[in-house]
């Protein structure tokens, strides 16, 4: 069975999990849940990339957008979610299904972050569930394929 | 192992699932989807309600929110995610940790729909995967237990 | 000529007709008003239901909202018409067209009353005839008809 | 029996039903149904305005609007009554009552339609049964009558 | 000297007093306090209900809300307070004054919830005392009396 | 002494002023108050328009807005002032100064009353004197010329 | 036992009472009614100050509000309750427990009373009882010693 | 004829006129003007007061505002005429009629002046003649008296 | 090759310029500018009206809006761009393209002028670059006719 | 005489041009248009430039906006134009003239495109001429150079 | 080296620095510190005015607003910060300069003191530094004079 | 004594200080100034950034944010405070204090300055003070450490 071709793009400050507020975000760094997340599912090829840059957001979904370059992008915009038309637009003009994640739920936190502009596109939205929404969003790729 | 206790609460208009606007929701009831879960949840003990009565999602979420009543419990609070503050006061008074699905994906739909108050004191949210998005809410209590 | 199968659903407050208010309401109650309406429109088979709660005027739209159960559905939504993403669901999941009426003109009172979360998928909408807002409804059936 | 005075008041574009955007408003001019309406209501006897111009509305509503002038006007503003606080204001200053009319559901349109400023001061607001509209709320004058 | 008759409605949530968040709510439970309230207030023949479901707080207010019923209703709305439409037009229908008590300073808590749609038509509002916020309402109405 | 050129120019619905709403507006004609206006102030050559058409306000602030046609203006802009972006750049267009007057006070009715788009370029503004409004209007003119 | 000491703070425009307004506030003056509370409430060691000014209100609240000064403040803090952060403030600031009182019930007037922004810090809120509403605020406390 | 006894209250900052920013308010200050008047008005018995603070404002119009005390007052509220609803309410309070002026045309200055809380219950509003804002606030009280 | 049929409508107070405000919009009158433009565009034929009346606008949109009548509109609708849901509902009803034009940057200017209602259904918009956007709207026209 | 020295700055997304949502945007590229221009505007010197970066096409106007560099800046600046104040800031802390294009027509999109930040200190605007907007744009330049 | 003439005026509830929440204010005095900043500052000359009187700060800001009275003048405006369009005004009004402070970030606080009416006249604004917020303040001016 | 490690970030535009609008940032280039503050403050070692990119300004917010990186963050946001969610998260983020600057006041400025999104975590702000500012901030870290 072909491997699935999957991109995790993490918007800003997500390379600080483990280091920064662990007391909200626990003590496991995003290198080390992308190591476990690799052993874990075996059927998958992983790419990641990080960025605090929102335009550079913007060109990881365009290169990973067309086909035969990804099967699905995951995708946890940070701050961006929030204020990023640009994001939204780059989502809608890729054929690669994205699935949006949040670590925190974002309707637990403050009321500017009720809202999302890059879901309006994305095929869902997973928030609230620590690092393992990640994993969800990528359970919900293998569910769909068998 | 013991079995998981988790109930799955559906709000208004989702006992028309597979009936109502099958282009948007898909062609399956909900019943034939929840015999599907029994029977790919094996480890899994489920209760299943629907009811179209705002209130009766309360008397559910407090009948299954304490001690030795349920592990977790599904709610897809339908049109009321978007109006209720009563049912959010549920899930903050109960113990038992609440999940949100949609089936649709809410930023994509009426701008009246992109905010959830029932969602502020859920543990998360899964929405727009269809009805994937319980699947994917049962998994993350699975992958928490493991 | 086969008879129209008509239901009236009337929602909050509205089993109060003829007694409260009456110098806004008038003096008859809808019971009376029923009958003459059964009398004057004998092409009609009259169903009539009236509930306070939310969830029931759901529930009834849902029993009477598919083919064979019912011609038209006339829906007095009262209070709900202001508040209720739930209701407006039902009318979109539904088949049997539902026409709006309101026995008070809503845009001659409070601000809030002045719009409609219910009509939006509603066929058309009747307000300020007094209980005449019923028979124009039945009237627009009938002239359909023709 | 005496005749009723009606007074048929239509405002901007409606001059143009039947020849623009027929899918939506119907092959049907605003003339020809006018006929049909004459011959059907004998007991009427119709005037008839158009006007694009808001204004000519309230000159056209001053000059039905007292005593022996008209029994009913029946007003469909068009795009005014969303944004005309004159034409709210001449209602309110004459006698005549009047009935507001809209072929289509203000209400299944954009948001900007949701809110009518003109209806405030009518007797009653008929919107969604295409011409029927007019139709109906020429029967709720007779209703009124017998 | 006559009894007086008072009613107690508690709407959503108020049935879990003295279980759920006893650091913001207490630890007595409504029924343990509704029999010192009995005990205290013997010149009052009381009745009392809880209901989760908006539409039947609707109900109660309709059976106790004419002559002979009942001399005041003491009505805790809870989260249906900032929301409801249709409870604040039974209020408006009925001729028994009712008083809305809070368990919470509702100024001190989120800020939808720092506006009543149901106290409107009340007589008046007390919040903010705990459980005692009921016995200043049942003061009121003996301080009246005298 | 040279006669002072003034034009008066009321906006829609005041041509009913002494026949609408009496019990609001007084119950003397705009025609009456002009010719009492007239005969108190002979230093004033009038000249007088009223038209209900919001385009032919504009054209009469245009015919009297330059060099040599009028000293000042005097506008009830009437239902008008609170939605015309269009008279209000015609006041600032012109020259000859603009005075607005209304009858009523605007911050004593409703609140859509409360603003007014075309006072912006005014010189100054009267509002809540009854017709005596036009004279303070006019008095302001006779002052400033000692 | 020892005497309760409570200061009674009435903000802008309540020394008019029983002279303004009297249909609204009823007939009697706060002095009068003054003299009613010393005679009923002979356990309590009552003052009294009234001040048209915000910051008297302030200087007052400062003035009782440490310990030793007073057991609990009944505060009408008038039109300021609806715009000052200054009390809002002192309130937070002092240690004595405020209790805030209107005569009339805040959410049946003005949309721009419905919100208080002063009752936020305040140990609780009574509102529309008439001058009872300082007779509850006075129970509250004796309510408590018991 | 018995003289006019008319008060003229001046809110914050008017005590500058003359001083503060003479491009715009003009170099005459309030006492010189006072003085023509005095001397143009001989059949009025002037009174006036400067004061900064809100509450004093109130306490003046208290102290005029009844029978006997004065028979206008002519009040300049400042910036409080766009944020206090406690001068508001003393106005509703008292018998005395009250006419608001402003120097300056509110609508051609910053957004948050374009309205006004304390006119709402004044008898007229004259804004924007620069000092004659004055005069003709005194001359439609001697218009109103012939 | 066929001439182009343009007609060109100008709204309220543009037949003011090079007379009103000549700093901001220039010396040169309409009329001289469209000489300029008839002789630069000889495989034009224009037409050109101006009126200051909204509903005279819409007139002129359905006189040239149908098949033969003019092969584009240009169409500068002044400050009811702002306002008028009617010349919106018009430009949707025709079928000749209408281009929107604007002397001055509509977002250099005050807030309200920010949003233009009528330009939803036009082709296009030109804004800002003084009576040179009537010149780009008619090369928008001939570009597309290579 | 001298080649125009003239940039096209393109933002987000617009690299995708022939690529994404060929149905909207057409299927020819950026690329292939640039070429035309090149071809067709041979008295016009280009530079060229795409980034998905905000703060890069903030450098590119820095780089550009100054005397000598260029003479005419033209920006798409995509999706940012409707929330970059650092774009708007840059736009007017640089000389260089910029003209703000859009493809599409902004205003007959979402809410949240129907205004522009960015567009406040740009020259003109030109939105909704498909590519054909930047040959507006340039033919604007080279009419102003006659 | 002639002294500074520098005045110091404090807003409501800040006589309370070192009583009230002194885990959030800190327990210094403002008398305490007020006495370091004289021994701290020698080349300064300081008056110090505190009052919860909103018209009596303006009062102080007259006093010291005019050549000769004061260098420079710090403010702490309290709660007035966020609702005093009368203090606004006196700060342009007057000559001296005037610094605003805040011992706390009013970003950090709620959402109603994220803004300053009062700032917008002043030279600058230091915020959320504690007490040191005065010093900072002081040594602006003090650097501005070297 | 230690060297105090501090880092100036400089966001959008600011490298135009001295070039761009020096009527009102002055001709004071931030280089030159920043040679200015090297001299005056030599107990300090500087670090100096500028960046266009907001998320650059995130990667140097992480750079320097953590134990023994930086004593102190002095960041000028730029147009990007009142925007920028991202950047918000950043300064809650890091460990290093953040001191935010602005060299105008941004309350009299347009509306949208008058918040800042990026102030929230900061220590403190100081804005108005032309360069100042950054001096200001500096002092404010030399006072903390005596």
């Amino acid at each position: 069975m072909k491997l699935l071709n999957i991109v995790i793009i993490n918007g800003p400050n997500l390379n600080l999990l483990g280091i920064r507020e662990t007391a909200i975000y626990g003590s496991t760094s995003f290198n080390d849940y992308f190591k476990q997340l690799q052993k874990k599912f075996q059927q998958i090829k992983f790419s990641y990339h990080q960025t605090n840059i929102e335009g550079e957001i913007i060109d990881l979904l365009h290169q990973y957008g067309f086909k035969g370059k990804a099967d699905t992008i995951i995708l946890n915009p940070g701050g961006y979610s929030h204020t990023s038309v640009a994001i939204c637009d780059a989502i809608a003009a890729i054929e690669t299904p994205v699935i949006e994640v949040h670590i925190s739920n974002i309707y637990a936190r403050e009321e500017y972050r009720h809202t999302s502009l890059t879901a309006k596109h994305c095929k869902g939205l997973v928030s609230g569930f620590g690092l393992e929404s990640y994993t969800l969003a990528l359970q919900s790729v293998l569910n769909e394929r068998k």
